[in-house]
């Protein structure tokens, strides 16, 4: 298939690597910072505009930092809504604002064409390894054809439901990260300062249930003190960000959240915007003059 | 061998059940609300005090209500110190003060006794199953020794570290419960709000970082509606105060434990004082005037 590639960064480099491996035709914008080699010697096109590239394809791929860049490469000046015909497929991998996600579906599918959000967790060692969790917002029938691209990129594959609802689904998921982080560092940093050994704690609660994935991996972390990314914690503040504007625009309360985000602030105060989440324990750590271990 | 069990109430009644079933002799206290029939009928000795029980038994086991009856059964007059003597074992199953549980393990060996903290989770289904997780503070050859009496009782054991460290395990483990069944809350609480199906988040993000013991089952029951407990929240706002007046106490700040014990009290507020704790998520919906599901 004739697949457009825009953004080929940390995650989108490796995501198109494998489309290409596995035989599609990618085009790739040429004035955006100069495209991976690997896949210019692979034969993908290079194009000069968004447009140019929905001219080309028959299904257009976005995976870029944030809202405004989406807005700006699908409906910018030359952007992919310009070159849309019908029945051509967006599939915007970004993870961004899931209420102006509906926005964007809506004025792609009045095109014609089709909308699916998809955005991904796993970070940059799950985009190497083709092992992305995908949380996707499509109509079924859009979902049933875009599924075998999917596939070639991503492992965990779920329907949540119509355009919109992949965003909400990871708005979700970033929400539960950041608070079960917080939860685990204030029990670790109780226990430690109480007079236990967090490392016996940790295993001790393991089995029940306490027991999650962030005790596990990031309960570990914070022990070891191992806080290189993983997953940085100025990303995650991305993420809370749309969880916070998303709240206030629903009209919804979010304690822990906006609890969480300061928390994450705190930790770039001390010059920790490149840390691995998991060190927002040493958030809680300057509150309290006591370390974890 | 001949023990004393002081507190045969929901918990306690299976538990002591466990240990008489495997042939060891049960020493009850008679002026507490009269003792079960069936531990009676199986040959359980009545005693008038629990001076009395520490004299005529090798292990006392107590598992009463809080901090203040702990220290009542164990100091007040005609109370368990006061029947020690060298040689014997005190096991507190109770979850308690982990501070005051320092102090009392240390007037107990003062006494030339052992002294175990041995908190359990699990619940009433845990106790009559003989399948509660329980934490112990004891010293390494004290806990050797208890080890196969607390093997009839429950199933995942660990040996945390020196007295006290059972119940800052305990601790810490509700802290990590009542965060990340907040953190579920909030989630699917947006998840909805903003559109999409609760149930397809839940079960998208139970693969990856987001997923969680709590997610799991916790997160089924607030998509459910079904808040009969289970754990009842003023029994795991009892656990939270713990957590807070340690904190207080060890010059620790944990505000998302704050946040939520002020959302169980809005629980409580609302009539909710024995719902299940996963009905946490309706105080945040209070808040929002939107439901989960």
């Amino acid at each position: 298939m004739k697949i457009g590639f825009i953004g080929t960064g940390i995650m989108g480099r490796p995501m198109a690597g494998h489309l290409q491996a596995a035989g599609h035709e990618l085009f790739l914008l040429k004035r955006k910072s100069p495209p991976p080699q690997e896949l210019i010697d692979g034969g993908a096109t290079l194009c000069e505009t968004s447009a140019e590239i929905a001219r080309a394809a028959d299904l257009v791929i976005t995976m870029v930092p944030n809202t405004p860049e989406v807005e700006e490469v699908l409906f910018g000046p030359d952007g992919v809504a310009s070159g849309l015909g019908a029945g051509k497929t967006v599939i915007d991998m970004s993870s961004i604002d899931p209420i102006a996600t509906q926005g964007f579906a809506a004025r792609i599918e009045a095109l014609g064409s089709a909308y699916a959000d998809a955005p991904v967790s796993g970070g940059e060692v799950g985009a190497k390894a083709a092992s992305l969790t995908i949380m996707v917002g499509a109509r079924p029938e859009t979902f049933d054809r875009i599924k075998p691209i999917l596939e070639l990129m991503g492992k965990n594959i779920t329907l949540i439901g119509d355009p919109g609802s992949g965003q909400i689904a990871k708005v979700a998921n970033q929400i539960i990260v950041a608070l079960n982080i917080e939860a685990v560092s204030e029990a670790l940093l109780f226990a430690s300062r109480a007079g236990a050994d967090p490392a016996k704690v940790r295993e001790a609660l393991m089995g029940g249930f306490a027991s999650s994935r962030i005790l596990e991996v990031h309960g570990e972390r914070m022990i070891k003190r191992t806080f290189d990314p993983g997953f940085r914690i100025r990303l995650h503040q991305k993420d809370l960000d749309l969880a916070l504007s998303g709240a206030k625009a629903l009209g919804l309360s979010l304690p822990n959240t906006a609890s969480a985000q300061q928390l994450f602030s705190a930790c770039v105060a001390h010059g920790g915007a490149d840390w691995d989440h998991s060190a927002m324990v040493r958030a809680l750590e300057t509150l309290a003059d006591h370390q974890v271990a």
